[in-house]
């Protein structure tokens, strides 16, 4: 029973060929495979790793609660989703005691702003943990847009966008590089802080960064119209090319 | 002869086992396989690559010239360095021209602080390029350390130790989550600057991140006594765990 163990799979950013050799070896080994899901809705992650999930293998989805009609930051949206997270702690610790290897997928790096983290954080201090390293969704998408980022002794900051107006333009105008994520409803702002801090003329507009109908172009080119949730915003540093 | 291309291939942070599928069949692809390396050293992107060149695959070291005894800011050191990339790109142009497919490995993320940038700002305006994004050294050190390093609205930081000791400690409390690279030389420097930032406690010394002989510590458990060149520093955000 002591084989049991917990491991955060990194799938990478969406191209299910830029999953590494170890995220496909630990889902082979895996006897249990656990995914984030909304309800309703296909896991992102699990459609990545689909090709390399064993026939058979048990699939565990950790459905969120529905809790769209409450405030991010409300007392109660954070208990309602406290409890979300421990049940499925506790849904995953159960399948470790009897002795299975439990994978559970996530989008880009498991410690990197992914959902993995609060399990691991329940888990880790007493379960066995092993953490699969997996290409950021960022690197996604400079990726795709064949843009260097950052270079040398450049500041590169990730910046969410839900920050106020004045904060994003301080923090933009004060690192080299920056990619900025949650863009979707602050699109607006988010282009009056970049005009603030002197860098919209370098920004680059990214909406389904690593799928096949990405989308990627200068911002100054997209209209204030819509973005969704996921869409980022590349500041690309390397200023001083040799 | 059109079907001559340059892939920059991210061979990830160390552990071979981390390099991505799609990695693995642009080596396999590949006509010829370029790698930087300092003139008598290995190179490490060709050592994580080494079990999946091709035999008989044409390999072109790019060697670096020997320039560590000029300041690296200094204009000497720069033109020196420029001629280097200018020549190893005129050496790649000339692959392609000849119609083969040139990789070029990356440690890590090609566009992400890597050499290959180099290669790419010089011929990726005329030639067919492809880049295949990799997991990042600083991914590959917090997910051995088992470290979550960020989450939610945090900001998120990369800054180099290289920076005067005020200013990393401004950068420092200016940001949820921290990666310090280029440790070496200004450990001292940087433990002042995360004691007067109030970052030391959380603070984590990793050496050979993703190696097998990998060392990680809390910074406070470190002595001043020596760090290498590559050693980094995390620091983790996420205060606010639901």
């Amino acid at each position: 029973m002591s084989a049991g163990r917990l491991i955060g799979v990194g799938v990478g950013p969406g191209d299910p060929e830029l999953m590494t050799l170890k995220a496909v070896r630990a889902l082979n080994d895996a006897d249990v495979v656990a995914f984030f899901a909304k309800a309703g809705n296909t896991s992102h992650a699990r459609t990545i790793a689909a090709q390399h999930l064993r026939a058979g293998v048990v699939e565990l989805p950790l459905l969120y609660p529905v809790t769209t009609e409450l405030p991010s930051c409300s007392d109660a949206y954070r208990a309602t989703i406290c409890t979300f997270y421990d049940t499925a702690a506790a849904q995953i610790a159960a399948q470790i005691a009897a002795g299975r290897v439990v994978a559970v997928l996530s989008e880009g790096d498991p410690l990197f702003y992914g959902s993995y983290m609060h399990i691991h954080a329940r888990l880790a201090p007493r379960v066995a943990t092993e953490i699969i390293a997996g290409v950021t969704g960022m690197s996604g998408c400079w990726s795709v847009a064949g843009t260097p980022i950052a270079q040398g002794d450049d500041v590169f900051t990730v910046l969410p966008a839900t920050l106020p107006e004045a904060e994003l333009a301080r923090r933009l105008g004060d690192a080299d590089a920056a990619v900025v994520m949650k863009v979707g409803r602050h699109l607006p702002k988010l282009r009056r802080a970049l005009e603030r801090s002197g860098r919209l003329p370098r920004a680059i507009y990214v909406e389904r960064g690593t799928m096949a109908d990405a989308k990627m172009i200068p911002l100054t080119a997209k209209p204030n119209d819509e973005a969704p949730y996921f869409a980022v915003v590349l500041v690309p540093g390397w200023k001083e090319r040799p």
